[in-house]
């Protein structure tokens, strides 16, 4: 029912991960919106597996695109693509419909649809299906970055190794659009760290969790539609609906509810070109669910990788009897580096649907409308 | 835009908090529904200011319902409400056009809609549309309590004091649903600590934040929809509606980001009954965006009242010069016990769309329209 | 569930003939609209019974704006009004409950929401609920009029008699502007027939039907979301909403499934401002699904009421057994005069919606929000 | 923006005539619905140019289902499917981007997409979108079917020679069921007499219109949602996105204009098994936009194909002047015979949105979640 998101930009998801293919139609982008097929390759690649922190299972990842494209631009009608699957091991994951494995859907999928899920590879709730929002938001990018919206993400914490975070001020864009490699931290050395955690985590047969902060700058004042369609209420319900979330807080979050309003009201103050801003950003961008043209900042939970390969108590649905469980399979120890580029691309998507939900007073739409 | 909400239970909120009224209109109710309009008083007193921790400013909020009600029953057709405004004083507000408020919505909403908002008393940004909300959650507790859900929440911390929190596993509703008074802490010893704390700041002239867990047990495994209605996202959604709400986890959320797969897995185990439950509870309730029939259980994150009486830095916006803003009027020290029932409502409005929007199979289907 | 209608004009309509109001809020027009109140009383009053052709209710039908208004403007956020309903009559209907009136929706309505429906004077299905409507369509006549946009419409026949045809081609808007009284004909002595027919159907204790011909002027080319908003899709879903209407066709409409391409086909050709145009307009102002520029023009089929004081056979539901209906009560005997307000409103708030989906290319996009 | 459609029933058309692929997504359709290939490969096959009435282009026409399908049966996730795109021949559309044929989009889509739409082959308004809706309506017959509805759809008139109509009281879904041919006529003669009609055209270089008239049996009443879901309103959506459709009328349709209640009100009897029926159905089955069980019937007029071979008027959008255009290419000289599976596949993915939007009492609610 729910593979269809948004308003002015819609999604409309696909696939599961052992299906023919995965895929998605975007509606809603602006026609004659030139398109760098290399820029989406790059963010197509930030998304796969990597190095000895991601599954061994080799992902081409080339999203096809079927339509909406023409002579290298949006032609404002949807705009599908899909990515086949190949490289599929289907045999791993017969046995897990009866023996639901600890802190994956195998069990709630199976009763949600019935049991007619398909549920190899873990179906329509595989990690797979992110690739093609990867996709959708390095189209957003573009549709961005010519506005001077850009989005960026750095890895705030890998288990107990904490990162330095943005400055909800200052933040340039230059800064994190730099940001390489496979464990994007502020702090370099931070990264060698978390990289020695996650291996730790993976010798152990156990994974890791860590937390993601994004920044999207460049945002006008006044985006954002109270009362449900609040800035936040638009990026969290995207930012939900990625596997393993499992937290998301704008600006001084969590730490605004120990705090006094002395300290976490942020002033309003004139910068030097006489535009408002404001002094600090606890309130990461956003006051009353709209946009304040401060940087929109949030940090994102991502739990550790359920499938981990220490024995597990699970039980047998047939069976009716409590059983221990050890998975099989090829499967991140972390799966927060590759879930920097899907906040990314989610963050992207939710900016573009702010941007194009814009509204105009009276007055212009008359201008405007008479104008032409 | 967006004062409209949902997708099988329908909202429509509307209102200024000195306009003539404010009201909700709620589409999707189930025809025949019992509505006992006690329990609706009790629903709406409890976001009542109530004491030294409160807005000064009466309010009957009492609603009178338009339409869709009949012989005591929802009828299936729009049921509407509204309450009238009364008690407003308007002449408080009308600088804040020139010198917006820190933290408050004054800057942004005068961009979103052009300058030509009802900004008297807040406007539409105003807490009391929060009261249509709570209207509308006390009917889908309604709806809820004969399916077996329930749903309550106690005060997770205000300022540096901090309640125990709810056993995620065992949590018995009985328990939440006897919790009293203007501060429901679980630890009543807290709940004293607390309102030291809140006094405190409304002697400085400050205010405080805090945190609110909530729960709704009874929920059935298998509600929400993969990829982007999963439980998570729609409750956040509607969480981050609610003004001053900065963050949202589920479960044991952002503690998870720094823990091992093998803490946070929940082990599936058979209860006496021989239910699949879990032994811990770290997911929340949710697993792959579906229930599992366990609590389902989240913390919400209330930033400090935005409306604070010492000396704040801001600006005239017509003046272009930076100004010093001491903000009159009556406002509350720390809106989180009033936030409590709002908290609930919205978790109520979410269950109800969850529950609403369940799937049946094909041959589900064959069956029942046949037997009609 | 379906109370609510729209994307970008969305609208919230509520209430029963006997309950305590009927009303509607609206969510989407843009903020600093000017609304003349004036006009907005004009546009209720056409809808008002008004003589021998006209149920003898008196129904005051002056709509109490609730929020959404402030010093002469749309603020930009939900616009909501009630109708208080007096006058009402309830013990007349009473007894439909078990004997369903042939042609109304006493069956259906029965079946659709379990017994539980507002059965009094036609409870949700009654006429009055598209009062609110023409109070949403004057609105929405202020905010297109400015634009150039204007919508009329007459009688096209009752019964027998019929009116000549808006010209599709030259149609001035001045000409439908200042079409007046209770029976708008183009051909005033078809008004007089008109009128006699309908008088003579009340003698005879029956009702009669007909149809209404109305035409949006000025809306530019390029409006209308092919594949599913199509033009003709957004107009017709409204439509089809008003009681009693039963067809609807665009320009030549089934006059064009007897006749040849070659006659069909509308030329391109210049007018004297070096726009394009067509030199007939066959296809109603609409190609493809997309306005181009031409007056659009639709013709709307009405039923005869339902409410005839015939004697009619139908059923008792709880005996079992059939039997005579005398209908007793206050309606109609020719429902057309007053659904023509309302199918002026319905394009009024089809046409709003068209406006404000106009979609702009990616460089517009970028050019208008670098500016700004 | 439009190219999603449906509240329960999901679908995302998407795809250009010479594009890679056409396809759609459905979401939506209950999980384990067993899907007969043979009987989707039927429908598609109905929709193919046939004989000398159609296009010369040789579509394959057969989708490829890429998720959302296991073990023969649907899983409940999206359900996606592609057509492949060959045999298009592009050089023959150029010139039409600055000459716009009359009755096509070439003018309204140019505006529309601001000249960034693919105009090859018609592009996203070819009628090849219309394959991805047969295939969705195929899955969906096979959902009704269980459920005893069917769908069945016979050409009312093409030009001049005019079909006898279903009897809409009595009609046996296995008469529908059984018209096979290109021409499917209730009346075998007339079938030769049309085929004639539209030879006749195709030798002048012309084209010719027509009706479909379409029946939906089994649908239980209570069906539809006011004020704004209607059945009409649901049905006339779909129907008038179907290109080339100007006219839609349910029951007796424009007929009742001209008509008295005394002669249009069905009157309520019981028939052999006790059930409520009507002795008449000049409603088409729907009473207050909620069906009543009676066959749902109704009427679409099909515009003659815009593209014909003679001269025609047009202009030169860069010239700015008046020329004369003769089309080249493959086209049908009557689209009505393919357009019958089309009107079919839009009435089931109706009756599908309709069923699954199906309503229970808050008892039922009570009675069903605690069962289970």
């Amino acid at each position: 029912m729910s593979s269809f998101w948004g308003k002015n930009l819609k999604l409309s998801l696909f696939g599961e991960s052992h299906a023919n293919a995965i895929g998605i139609v975007i509606d809603g982008l602006p026609a004659g919106l030139l398109l760098d097929e290399e820029k989406i390759a790059e963010e197509m690649e930030r998304r796969k597996p990597q190095s000895s922190l991601s599954t061994a299972r080799k992902e081409a990842d080339r999203p096809e695109i079927l339509s909406g494209f023409f002579n290298g631009r949006t032609t404002g009608t949807p705009l599908s693509a899909v990515i086949y699957n190949g490289n599929t091991r289907s045999q791993d994951y017969t046995s897990l419909q009866d023996v639901p494995r600890p802190g994956h859907a195998d069990y709630t999928g199976k009763i949600r649809y019935g049991g007619f899920q398909d549920f190899r590879g873990g179906g329509h709730f595989s990690g797979r299906l992110t690739a093609p929002l990867v996709f959708a938001g390095s189209l957003c990018k573009q549709f961005l970055s010519p506005l001077g919206i850009e989005i960026g993400a750095h890895i705030a914490n890998i288990g107990a190794v904490k990162d330095t975070g943005f400055d909800p001020v200052t933040l340039d864009p230059e800064m994190f659009l730099s940001l390489k490699g496979e464990l994007p931290f502020l702090d370099r050395e931070k990264a060698a760290a978390a990289r020695q955690t996650a291996e730790d985590a993976a010798k152990n047969g156990d994974s890791v969790g860590g937390s993601i902060e994004c920044a999207i700058t460049g945002l006008k004042a006044g985006l954002g539609d109270p009362f449900f369609d609040s800035a936040e209420s638009v990026l969290s319900s995207l930012l939900f609906s990625i596997p393993a979330v499992k937290g998301v807080e704008f600006g001084a979050g969590f730490r605004m509810c120990e705090a006094y309003g002395s300290e976490t009201n942020d002033p309003f103050v004139f910068d030097e070109t006489g535009a408002v801003k404001t002094a600090s950003n606890n309130n990461g961008g956003i006051l009353g669910g709209i946009t304040n043209g401060m940087p929109l900042i949030f940090r994102t939970a991502i739990k550790p990788t359920a499938s981990i390969y220490q024995k597990q108590q699970s039980v047998s649905l047939s069976k009716k009897e409590s059983v221990t469980l050890q998975i099989q399979g090829r499967h991140d120890p972390c799966i927060v580096p590759r879930a920097v580029p899907v906040v990314e691309a989610v963050a992207a998507i939710a900016a573009t649907e702010l941007v194009l939900a814009e509204q105009k007073t009276a007055d212009r739409w008359t201008s405007e409308y008479n104008k032409k």
